[in-house]
């Protein structure tokens, strides 16, 4: 297998088969350690690197800082956990302004505050050239509550827990040039900027066993989807007319040139969560959703036999596997 | 204050006072979690930047895997802890084969084999013009067995596990393109390349609580105790005539124009431990140790009233506090 998925799967062959206590390793948003007794252990790192994931001539080090720590909880909420704890390692440019540094922890600390998560420690060091930063962050689950990619099964329906394509979009406004406070674009702005990991949907999805896979969307739904349909031995199929595309989103692709389901598959960073579920499940997870004060998930398709995610147009279906954004898309290795 | 440290202060205000259950945050070798019941979590998160932490034109990509996960395994010995589990986010540069991914994998595998680590995770992103790693380890400890930076009280002794300036000896030699297989030298180019975290030594200190305070030398004796001086309220005085400085050692400060003890103390990256213990245990301890097969630590100094670390020469004494490597060495953030 090529790209970035086989690189992994290589990786995962040279460090061999983890010991008992590790529930999930190499291949699911986290990773899951069940400590004995008690919650399993969440864990995650994420990193974030100048010139590959954010640009800073239209992303403020506030905004980055949040943003880092969001993508990090987001993997968390994908497993249905609550974070707890994190820990930062910056690498920061030694001609940028050690001020910066501070910038970029209070956002961080901004969106730590709102869910319940504590800054505990770090490592801080010089790096010529890009800005680059990694954050580890802890969480837990109780054990029959935990999401995995690999549960969807033949039938089960797929949900979106938000709109989709809306921080594409806010990243082509910005790339333009074009944000304005107040316009009608600027929420697709902060869809981008700031987004919101999904800690209460997948919350609300664990404790009630809602979901029989879940995760998070962060390369887009064609990439993110296949994933759980190659973990899950299955296929999926997901009905263009069913995506939840804002219009403002719509407009935005017009712009680009691109189809608007285009943008909402494949131009991830929405951090939704994606997750499936059995058939006829529907109105009691938008029950479920509504009770906790959050939006209704939209189901987008459905899970079949076979391989790979197919898109049902007016006018047919087309291949979409796993064509989100990939790292190492020509990785022999 | 100055430098990496006094942006370490700045951040441990914006992220302010962790929960109860954070034993040790910002400031110490881990942070340390009290999960509620049973043994404390240790945690680290640690980067390797190209060009800041090393070189590839004398480190092998196998040996770099080694390092980078040895010198987080050396945070957690440096608590007293048992490591036991490590995720990966590496940044590899597009240009640069991915083959070189795997052997680098290798390396943390031979490393984390041999101390029962499992590498269970992680995140692989493009990253342009450097290679950068980070690695973040989980371990646990027995709460009565905890060692901490701050516990070090006037009239304790000071205490290194092993030789000084090895490391930095190693990497001179290497730099000067000196390295040849099978000559005395090549020791020291191991002692840079492959330094062994000293898991073992912390467990015999925790486990029998010999030592009021312990860190692990990534930085240098001048540095290091000086966190320790800092966090305990006290100063230090070290001897140069006991400093364990092998003869190789002495040779090569001789070719770089240094002094032995200024390569030892001041060198970095020997990833002994140095560890304070109440006066009068030296022989306890040095039988503890010959039991568990390990060498016996040498006594090098004793910590006194005031703050600072001095360094008593036959000439007289001088002030070396804090003269290791500073990442942020004019920093005023």
């Amino acid at each position: 297998m090529k790209g970035e998925r086989g690189l992994i799967e290589k990786l995962g062959r040279v460090f061999g088969q983890p010991p008992a206590a590790v529930v999930c390793g190499i291949g699911d948003d986290t990773a899951v350690i069940a400590p004995g007794g008690g919650d399993y252990l969440l864990w995650t790192i994420d990193s974030l690197i100048e010139g590959v994931h954010f640009d800073l001539t239209y992303t403020p080090l506030k905004s980055l800082g949040r943003k880092a720590l969001a993508v990090n909880l987001s993997d968390i909420a994908a497993m249905g956990g609550q974070p707890q704890y994190a820990l930062l390692a910056l690498g920061w440019p030694p001609e940028r302004p050690l001020a910066g540094v501070l910038e970029l922890a209070r956002g961080m600390q901004e969106i730590a505050g709102e869910f319940g998560v504590a800054l505990i420690g770090g490592d801080t060091v010089s790096s010529p050239g890009v800005l680059s930063l990694s954050l580890t962050v802890l969480g837990r689950v109780e054990p029959e509550a935990l999401l995995r990619r690999d549960g969807a099964r033949v039938g089960d329906e797929i949900y979106v827990t938000g709109p989709l394509g809306q921080a594409a979009a806010g990243l082509e406004i910005l790339r333009r040039g074009l944000a304005r406070p107040g316009n009608e674009k600027s929420s697709l702005v902060q869809a981008f900027l700031h987004p919101r990991p999904q800690v209460a949907a997948g919350g609300v999805l664990a404790k009630n066993q809602l979901a029989s896979a879940s995760i998070d969307l962060s390369d887009g739904v064609a990439s993110d989807l296949q994933q759980i349909c190659l973990l899950s031995r299955v296929g999926a199929v997901v009905h263009a007319a069913n995506l939840p595309i804002p219009g403002p989103v719509a407009e935005v692709a017009a712009l680009m040139g691109r189809e608007p389901w285009d943008l909402a598959l494949r131009g991830g960073e929405d951090y939704q969560l994606l997750f499936t579920a059995p058939p006829g499940q529907k109105q009691v997870i938008q029950r479920y959703f509504r009770q906790a004060g959050l939006p209704e998930p939209v189901c987008i398709g459905e899970i079949i036999p076979g391989s790979g995610v197919r898109l049902r147009l007016h006018a047919g279906e087309i291949d979409i596997s796993g064509t989100g954004f990939d790292h190492f898309p020509e990785s022999q290795a």
